[in-house]
């Protein structure tokens, strides 16, 4: 049993995330409102615009009550769960990536594959257009990250 | 005369302006550095994908040294020059647009027209995967913003 609550085990995940995918050359945004109403925790954009969605479960729990996930193929190039050392791999359905991380370190199980959908250019242009201005709505103090949604 | 040196004036030029473009709400980057090699002062990026190129001059001086503004109508949709409030404001070109502004306050003088040549589509794409991959590495601290170049 882990004493370790289920927000701070989504928050050293994510780091250890974003540090692996900085690493992959891919620039992260975190905790994204996206257009459908829900929140996805990392969204990373690379160098040719391939956008890469990873969804942090801290648990088994966590896992098991999202029944929409699938919802969020619509809006990446390449889907991840990303999960904590101790989670239970095989629960992990095959046909998406999978990242184990801590807070320190991060690694790719499984390299999510193609979706059966690529993004249409106009999708990807709104992604495009929502990932920068989130971004740099971030850096300024008096403006509402949340005005920009996907 | 005026007591302030240069790198203080186009920083409270460039604040004067993120903070006009807010209001426009346009999300804004600073010191881009472009495919050119040159550095923009301030890139702003609209709901549409509409990214608004504006290069502070902080003097007479500053705008008679830069010969080579025109370079940036190549990565915007519309330019402006910003000047402080005692800038001659006959000197700037006809042909673009004009914001005077302090630390505290901007306006648009003269609004940028559209330029004869619109941005291609793959130019465009280009340019809004930089301005995100900028904006999301600055917030990152290991990352280096530098390797982001439009």
């Amino acid at each position: 049993m882990n004493d370790r609550n289920r927000p701070q085990i989504t928050s050293e995940v994510t780091e250890g995330v974003c540090r692996l995918l900085y690493h992959h050359r891919m620039a992260c945004l975190t905790e994204l409102r996206l257009g459908n109403g829900r929140r996805l925790d990392v969204l990373a954009l690379g160098e040719k615009g391939d956008l890469w969605a990873v969804e942090v479960k801290s648990s088994v729990e966590d896992f098991r009550v999202d029944q929409k996930w699938e919802s969020y193929l619509d809006y990446c190039d390449r889907f991840f769960f990303a999960v904590p050392m101790e989670f239970p791999r095989d629960l992990i359905p095959v046909d998406v990536g999978l990242i184990v991380a801590d807070r320190f370190e991060a690694a790719i199980v499984r390299a999510a594959p193609e979706p059966d959908r690529k993004l249409s250019a106009a999708r990807r242009k709104k992604l495009l257009i929502s990932f920068g201005r989130t971004a740099a709505g971030r850096m300024t103090p008096e403006a509402d990250s949340e005005i920009f949604v996907l």
